[in-house]
């Protein structure tokens, strides 16, 4: 089965696609989408075509989203949020359904402690996902999301579902 | 030209669609999408769909969006965000460009002054866009929203620049 993570942010938005296999876990592919700087529409119809390519190109059986949001800054939270509409947008539009993880659940599976930093995870993701070699922290996490997920599907039993729906 | 004005919201998106022709507003047609109770993606790609539909049947030549946010409510600003990701991207999907416009921004157009209750405002939409019965508060919102948009085109003289792009 073919799973893909979304790590969303407006600015920089990034994806990373592995293969569970029985109980192995393979890399495909990671990157990440770029927004630019012009007007807000551009910027989130840009991620809404870019990352419709992600899954034309690498056709996911099932695909996660990371639940974060920012507490203290209103404006930031918004822009996030917009962001993150595309990215479980997009997957519904394939037909498939979204997982969504809190970051200390991500954390807490791909690292074993729900505080690890950014630098944990990338080095934890490229122990368990041999030559994925991240092409920056967004597709890092965006692995580690799939790694999380992947997890819960196997030992929550619906891998079979999954891979029937 | 035609106006399409939204008040985005996950739960409930209101639209209402104007005309303007020369200095004169009429109404079109002003509804509310909602969401329903299931999860976040089928909720997202419902409001996709119905928005969608919108824009193809009333075939609007600009948008315009509220630039709301929740100041004090992570979760809520989130939700919204995700909500507004939607209400930015299908009018862009149509080639629009989408205006924004601040709350107080779109009172002081509709009702004169930047802290208007909701009342007011529908009040002032239904005494300025006869016969158009807002059906939801949501809907004289989105009315308002393509109000100040049409007022904005007027004054800023980008009304001949959005007829002919």
């Amino acid at each position: 089965m073919r799973v893909l993570g979304i790590d969303p942010g407006l600015r920089n938005l990034g994806w990373g696609v592995i293969e569970l296999q029985r109980s192995k876990l393979m890399h495909i592919a990671n990157g990440r989408c770029s927004s630019g700087q012009g007007k807000l529409s551009s910027r989130l119809l840009s991620l809404h075509q870019q990352l419709t390519h992600v899954f034309e190109t690498f056709r996911p059986h099932t695909a996660a989203v990371e639940q974060t949001f920012v507490n203290k800054d209103a404006k930031a939270t918004l822009k996030l949020g917009q962001a993150r509409g595309i990215a479980v947008l997009v997957p519904a539009q394939f037909g498939l359904s979204v997982g969504e993880y809190a970051p200390n659940a991500i954390k807490k599976t791909v690292v074993g402690i729900g505080h690890a930093d950014k630098v944990q995870i990338e080095h934890m993701v490229r122990m368990q996902l041999p030559g994925s070699n991240p092409k920056s922290s967004d597709s890092a996490d965006a692995l580690a999301v799939a790694i999380c997920h992947a997890f819960h599907l196997q030992s929550s039993g619906v891998l079979a579902e999954a891979l029937h729906s």
